[in-house]
């Protein structure tokens, strides 16, 4: 009668077609990062665990970076706005990487997991594991290499600066800060940025 | 026999001398600052649900800072730094911010209660609330009016790059960040300070 009831009936938790085996592998790549953190955690570890081949998990999601993204429910990488960061050449890149930066926090569907993963670094040892090697091993490393040779201290504090601004805006919700339009926020932050990323 | 054995036995809960009646008002005080926020709690309130005179809260405590400080277990008022902060005059004001918030932070009896405040404010909008009025209300106010007139944002924007600092260094413990010593991140934060307190 209906779409539904011609599908197979299929037993729980058995990977049968590619909804469920998506569903498993992201289950199963939760788990995995939250136990071995980023850098522990492997692409074919976490196939053997979900009874899939590991050239399936690629096909589904490209790559381990890509596989966090979606088994913390991020509603993109990060490190697809680097393009967009890039365009447009290095000297209003300050204002750009403060722009994008805030434009993702205030998005709830990118703040809301993003804000879980920083609790969980407050929470436990593993949760701060987690987030740590995602961010050194893939968005910074990434970051950093597009930005060319920098002292790694300088992005981490114009990084620092940020973080600190989003927690204060949108965790905290501290007055007047958290009601300053973004692009306000952009003309008070990106100077600092471009010191970080400028100067010796 | 011994010294204890002498003192008079007592009923539990019953605040009959000075030690019990003033753990009485902190765990009052705990209770009301989550329940009702920083500025929603009063010391009269505090007083009369611990069953005491609001006369012996400003004995032991002095006033609500103090009794907020004590309740989240602070091992000191932060804004008890605020001479050291201005000794010496205007011009290495930045690099003495910088230094005394990091060396607050790299004590341990410092570091633990306040990430449970922070810990809290990402759990819950009681405990944001807690920590955004206690931030507003005393410390932050208390750090605007020694410094002078200044846009409060920008009195933010400092503080967001310093609270940034601290949590990729003692919460995410990114690398070089969270092993860079003190006097290094002093120099390169400082210039950030002065900028927002010393421009318009």
């Amino acid at each position: 009668m209906s779409g539904a009831s011609t599908a197979p009936r299929r037993g729980p938790g058995r990977p049968s077609d590619g909804s469920d085996r998506r569903a498993v592998i992201l289950a199963v790549a939760r788990d995995q990062f939250a136990a071995k953190g980023y850098a522990g955690a492997s692409l074919r570890g976490i196939a053997r665990e979900a009874g899939v081949d590991p050239a399936l998990v690629h096909h589904y999601f490209g790559g381990k970076d890509q596989l966090f993204v979606a088994a913390v429910e991020l509603p993109f990488n990060p490190a697809d706005r680097l393009p967009e960061l890039l365009a447009g050449g290095p000297a209003e890149l300050p204002e750009r990487l403060v722009r994008i930066f805030l434009g993702m926090w205030s998005d709830p569907s990118f703040r809301t997991p993003m804000i879980g993963l920083v609790r969980s670094a407050f929470s436990s040892e593993e949760g701060s594991r987690m987030l740590r090697e995602f961010l050194s091993g893939t968005l910074l490393a990434r970051v950093g290499a597009a930005l060319g040779p920098l002292p790694p201290e300088r992005i981490q504090g114009a990084v620092a600066q940020l973080v600190g601004v989003v927690i204060l805006k949108h965790v905290i919700r501290l007055e007047p800060l958290a009601s300053t339009p973004d692009e306000d926020l952009v003309q008070l932050l990106a100077p600092t940025v471009r010191r970080y990323l400028t100067e010796g």
